[in-house]
């Protein structure tokens, strides 16, 4: 076991949580060796020494929380933090020629909010916020969950934030800003779909909103108390109201996927079956 | 300083680079507090009583890489990873009531990928991987850096792979997959632009190309030897060639941000002048 700073040891002991990964090539990923946990202990320094003569171009350690102090030791021997995520951390070095080229963490949270149009009456949903200082009209919306598909965010966003039943119909409008505020420096990404209301007694969340009500689409197009975006998709979707949702629909069609025999959902236009059947 | 597991103090030196921060509310964040430097030891459950006590529901904790062992101390006391990153660690524990109501971290890696068209020959830019098991065609992209914007990945990505100068022009299709290999178990957005050549030689990357040329739309729209997602978006091209780009095109405008006052890209069908202006 070590401190930080100042005395740090070169050792550190082989513990079966202590990974120690190097790759011969970030583009052809081998399995990761573990220390046989004979060894009582492994010399870090000693370690990098001999992967660099094999060729190896980056080592990859998986520190549990537990063992932080082990990150430290690392720190001092060029390691540097990769990602971490509740109980274990991730960290890197590079060993190859030139700057690093292992890819980074995830760099992007995502966004989903609900555009629900009642075809019948011509209205929409809208919330404002609670905790605000600008506080437009907006659609109901939040983070996606781990695993989630956009509009199964969208849906579950609706429902918990207005009480509404709905289902996803398109994409409208996808959204990039940089050093978001509240991503952690990171980047953010928000999507806005259309969906179909299935329910229309609203029974809003009062921790989250202040307000929450169906307007005329009409007029959210017009008023000036909403967000910039929001007033701009508005527009958008008010077009595809009066003259035909194919205009502004971003559909979606399911795929399967080469490597792992699952479906994914790929959303682009409408594409004619005439060109789907192309041979 | 303090070591891993078995005996951990739980007396935590408060250095500078040691912050504290509480929150009275997850939504309606306050500025961190530093804990000042003259206390020469600071208590961790001895705070977070008193944080509990003041009404706070969360904490986060600030570790720099080099005083990581700070961070197994942390986790004794119910603290877990929320992200780290190059030098530092940041973790969090969740005071209030319920499940933990913090804000994730970014959850998405961002590729993109970029399809050129060279309207003149009807000929699409197409580049087949090295290191690949399956080696169909498909359209040069990669990884988005920081800050960058999505047009501004493909056009990088389509020079760095194949040597060809380009111009975005719009998005052509979204893909979001969960549990995406190599996204370090987060999930994958992987977006296909429409770009406009401006230089036509080819002078392809060898690390990362095996193949690289400029192929019959038609033929790439109708080949056996392309991925999936290359080959319906090639169907989606040769459509909006033969039909008009209108038909595919989900086309970029730029609007200032509410809180930041810069400006951010908003991505959706084209909306005719007449809907932009109503007020």
């Amino acid at each position: 076991a070590s401190g930080p700073n100042a005395d740090i040891p070169t050792g550190i002991p082989a513990v079966p949580h202590w990974k120690l990964a190097g790759w011969r090539s970030v583009l052809n990923f081998e399995p990761p060796r573990l220390q046989p946990d004979r060894r009582p202990r492994v010399s870090l320094p000693a370690s990098v020494a001999q992967w660099q003569q094999e060729g190896r171009v980056a080592v990859w350690l998986h520190v549990p929380i537990f063992q932080s102090g082990l990150a430290a030791v690392a720190a001092s021997q060029g390691f540097a933090f990769h990602h971490a995520e509740s109980g274990s951390a991730t960290l890197t070095r590079w060993l190859g020629e030139g700057p690093s080229r292992l890819p980074a963490f995830a760099s992007h949270q995502l966004g989903v909010a609900g555009a629900v149009l009642d075809e019948n009456s011509g209205k929409v949903l809208v919330v404002q916020d609670r905790n605000k200082t600008v506080n437009g009209w907006k659609f109901p919306g939040g983070l996606s969950n781990p695993g989630e598909d956009i509009g199964d965010t969208a849906v579950r966003e609706v429902f918990e934030e207005t009480g509404i039943k709905s289902e996803f119909k398109s994409i409208l409008s996808i959204r990039q800003q940089h050093k978001h505020p509240g991503a952690f420096g990171k980047s953010d990404m928000y999507i806005i779909c259309r969906l179909q209301p299935s329910s229309f007694t609203i029974n809003f969340c009062q921790q989250e909103c202040l307000r929450c009500e169906w307007m005329d689409l009409d007029e959210l197009a017009r008023t000036k108390h909403a967000t910039p975006i929001t007033s701009n998709v508005a527009k958008l979707l008010l077009y595809g109201y009066r003259e035909g949702f194919d205009k502004i629909d971003i559909t979606m069609r399911e795929f399967p996927a080469v490597y792992t025999g699952l479906f994914y959902k790929l959303y682009h236009r409408e594409l004619p079956e005439s060109y789907r059947n192309i041979t």
